[in-house]
């Protein structure tokens, strides 16, 4: 018998009264059953998001939410600035080239954030750029960037618009859409709101609404205005994801009774702990500016195999966290203190990591992290 | 205490042993523990679908199977026919037009079903026709259309490709994919499949592949290609919906268990009694011609509202059925026997319909309905 | 695929949402995790006794209520008057006398009920009965016995204890514990509370705990006493049977949702349908006297085998009755309405009993039963 | 947001995929639905319990086994040993009292096990023993007593049983019912197994059988003879514990596929790793000889009381293990390694002890017990 423990940044361990939550007899999307449902969501979300802006409710993953936010706003051949510091920094680019913009992209070192101010020294110069695209904390590298200095530049651009994923950030950060400005917000199910795959949320300031009026890209699944339109109603314009959406109601309100505040806090305190324990092996942390609340990437010793260890943590303890990806990959190890996260998780997840490199021939003192952890994970 | 009955055409109910199957801890989708069962699942499909093309597995509703249909095989301004017989045949040109194509319809009445050799005598017409969409069973009015027929005639047509949205169809009839010559068929998870919403399944031909080569139209989320590929490696494209594929497997174990064919016959079974018992009660069937094995569209006498004949079943009795759309708002009440469908659910769909068909005034004799249905579904 | 149906005088099927509540993960029964629930559950169980009266809560089938409600309060070679109209009847006199009390029996024929004055005389006479056992419920026999009546006149005799087995009775049957007089009333969790075995329930009154002073029957897991004890700290003496526990109080909740007048009314409704459609169909009702709101037993026509019209129903069409015991064997077939019970199982129930006399021979009209079912359950 | 841990020896952790096979539709426990599971769950059992006797199901907590092994091999006034050595050891000589036998006891200190030869004397010196009574392990004091030597020493008096109270070790310990010349053992869902309280086992040698004939203390919720006649049917006496059994099977099946052996291994590896830990600590083992493998009572340091130690690892850290009982009281806290437990579970629980103790003022250098826990439980 092995326990298995999920570190990983996405999919996140689901709360059991979430997945119980979940499995009752089906109801129907279009029935009164089901319209209460969704107007709790709906209102759920934005007390999530920190918002008075829709939070639109999309059947699919976040990546989905993020061509529609590609895909709602613009037309082929405008120009927009995509801010590129690591594999979800390149999505951005990606979508926007698969539609047909042009992007223009600040390539930030991975580990490192943005600085606001290259924003904004690109924004001056280039009065076309419609829109700047970020993440608010980038999965691959552990870095969150600074969403809220960002807001303070682009705001001051009526026609640019300022675009987040803040898919891996969602509930480990206090992003506050409106008050920052934040035009295009776009979360995830499978991440701190510890719910399974498969939805994905967005949120559309009027800025957004306005410029969309004038996008002729073609769109037929993710069509912004028609779920807007349908959410009035307590309805999503396709087939509603009737038990994750049932789930997502769970798991809101476990956050709500935990008070928004209290949630950053925690997951504040989970990141700051195992980052400090990280140290107290002796390893480096990744994130050289700004690590996220979310995941921290690890750096691992020379001489150590971060897929090794990802593989050794998973067959030996039954832990599944996470390698690098593309030129971080088998430098760094990623463990997740997100959604469904706490003291003990934090304390597993160094024990194991300790145990493991100790056993990959690291010369590593065991309990030194965990104690360091220990400290400050004591109430 | 009400209890609740869902007889609507999806979503339909679901086992509880598939419930339950995705209320187990959620695991990684990129880990050892997730591929074999997407190994699983891509192989249940094939085994449904009757086929040997890969069936892709997408995160979505099954209208972004439809979309994926569309945007992944086509450039804009290429012709396409649509078959449009009710609601989902209208679905099919809003796509297609809304992907910049030249969609030429023929006009189904709605209850009527389409004669192959009005296919043939388009595509004979006008070789620039490039595919030819249609909805195996077209849900808003009960209606199948010839497949198989349809399927001889565009067999002949190289450079035509067969587009078949067999959302609720799937399960319920005997769609033969490769003998037939489909290319591209889409399903979803909550008809037949007797799963919540959030899955979409679309499989794809050797000829629509290559067809699809040259399409240039925008694509991110719904991008066969980079699915075909993921898929051979046992993953998707994005996160993987992973309790839905779970359930997926789960379901699929189920029919497995019943045999294809056993499966077929207890829909014909189903749909058959329900008709009979129908017509027993002197009411007429929507569909005039070829009515489906997934739903009965069920004519309301004189007088008699449909809309409130669902309300109050509903409200009364707890059963959730569906109301007519558009053009046959009022006028007709659909039933589904669809997926986890059996004897009893059309003994009590058509017991709870007599019952409130007296109630609003309409002359009828409680029973008989019922006793034609018993007398047609005894074993 | 077979659907199935329970439909036996329990175990009786569990609400969706009582399963899944016994489904979240495990509680300590001595942490203050568990105090609530169990102060929850006893005054739940107060207000479905109708009793001010503590009502104890035992891990066992209800069969260790009926023998905690015999060990507890007598001596052996005391005199107890048993009331036996069926084979739980059999089973007070059985455990009576396994406990060394002198039994005297007033057998009521199988399918009548007791005439309360004839327990009047009987007590008249002898003076040295010390209680009177009864069924509320003779689940063997479908009848339900007048325990009001029965009250009234045991209430006259101080030294006399009224001790109902409700187990089958309980939400069912409007049963007035304080108010009529009952001492010792057992109920099960596996029948009108909608839960799985291995719960009973027994509600003491004041006299009766008095009697148990002198008490000094061997018993060590049904001490009522140490029970009691252990209720007013929201505990029981032994490891309470958490799950079950948790079920209860959500059974309770619907109950209470619904109301306890209305679960009566709803009872005694799906009850008197049964037996019309019963009758209707030309068969006789095996309780000739106050048939029981919990089960209804039917009379087989001649040449019916009983048993075989069980086995039918369970083999064809997943329905799961019950046959006659003991006598009535062969003669009768049961069909519960208790608990999780509403109008489509007793539809369900009716059509299937139809359908499988006609296939046993039986000359039946299909539809007729049914007919009258939908006539009284029309709302 | 607190996470919350079971660290109490009994109810322990129940793995998810008990938990969800309990929550499936309930099926009647005298229908062939059910048969195959007693049947299985039977089989399992004797597997678990090492033996070829039937191992009975009765739908009780442990003590009603207990009570069971008393009532149906005796009778009134005949004379036993008991085995004292804690609270279970008195729970022991306080059954046999309530029914009548005359009880020698040896009185153990609390913290030590029984000599074997102790008994051996005894049983030379008094022919008229009828039984010796023990715990496997003594919950209380986290001690296992030497079943081995003991049963070696019985054997050899043909008119003598050996009852052994193995509810806390089953699982947990190697203890061969037949090659030990166990002749009742009695064992618990709620421990080892994995499962919910509600059941317990009694496995009942050919020599118990026999002496059994003899005994006329009134019975009959326990009683053994009539279970074994239902357990050839694969029945159960009264109701069956339905869901409970259901869970069973599927809790035995997860030992199955892990082995007996490594089952044995992985609870003697956390044990140990757990009384290291602690002495690395400088507590001390509360349990001065034969510590058992299902729980360690741990000494709290001079002006430390373990109940506040118990009640703040509660609510600080989500931690239920165990205080001490009576005499122990406030001098020892209790920690399970038991049933569904795994390294991580270790770690977890002497982390949180050493902040706890920290917490309270104890002298402890953080992470040197969980150091020591990880030096022994890397694989």
């Amino acid at each position: 018998m092995l326990k298995r423990y999920l570190l990983a940044p996405g999919p996140t361990p689901v709360p059991p009264e979430v997945l119980l939550s979940m499995a009752m007899p089906i109801i129907h999307h279009r029935s009164p059953d089901f319209l209460p449902v969704l107007d709790s969501a709906k209102k759920g979300l934005q007390w999530l998001f920190q918002t008075k802006n829709d939070v639109l409710i999309l059947a699919s993953t976040g990546t989905g939410g993020m061509v529609g936010a590609v895909n709602n706003f613009f037309n082929p051949g405008e120009k927009v600035l995509v801010i590129n510091g690591g594999k979800f920094g390149e999505r951005w680019t990606k979508i926007c080239q698969a539609y047909g913009l042009r992007v223009e992209e600040i390539v930030v070192e991975w580990g490192y954030s943005i600085k606001p101010a290259l924003v904004e020294s690109a924004l001056k110069k280039d009065s076309e750029i419609k829109a700047v695209f970020v993440q608010a904390t980038e999965t691959s590298t552990g870095v969150y960037h600074d969403i809220k200095g960002l807001g303070s530049v682009i705001k001051n651009y009526p026609d640019t618009l300022f675009i987040v994923d803040a898919i891996s950030a969602l509930v480990a950060e206090d992003i506050r859409t409106d008050e920052w400005g934040i035009d295009v917000m776009v979360g995830g199910s499978q991440k701190g709101l510890m719910l399974p795959p498969g939805l994905a949320f967005v949120s559309v300031s009027d800025k957004a609404w306005k410029k969309s009026e004038a996008s002729k890209m073609p769109r037929f699944y993710f069509n912004f205005k028609k779920e807007r339109e349908n959410l009035a109603k307590n309805q999503t314009n396709f087939t509603s994801a009737v038990t994750l959406i049932i789930g997502l109601n769970e798991a809101i309100k476990i956050l709500q009774k935990e008070g928004l505040e209290n949630v950053f806090k925690r997951h504040a305190r989970l990141a700051n702990a195992t980052r400090e324990a990280v140290k107290a092996l002796g390893l480096g942390i990744y994130s050289k500016e700004s690590p996220s609340n979310s995941v921290t990437a690890i750096e691992m010793p020379e001489g150590i195999d971060g897929q090794l260890v990802y593989k050794t943590l998973r067959e030996k303890y039954g832990i599944t966290g996470a390698g690098g990806q593309d030129k971080a990959k088998g430098k760094i190890y990623r463990m997740a203190h997100l959604g469904y996260a706490d003291t003990f998780d934090v304390i597993t997840g160094i024990a194991a990591l300790e145990m493991v490199l100790k056993q990959l021939g690291h010369p590593i003192r065991l309990g030194t992290g965990v104690a360091r952890a220990q400290e400050l994970l004591m109430e």
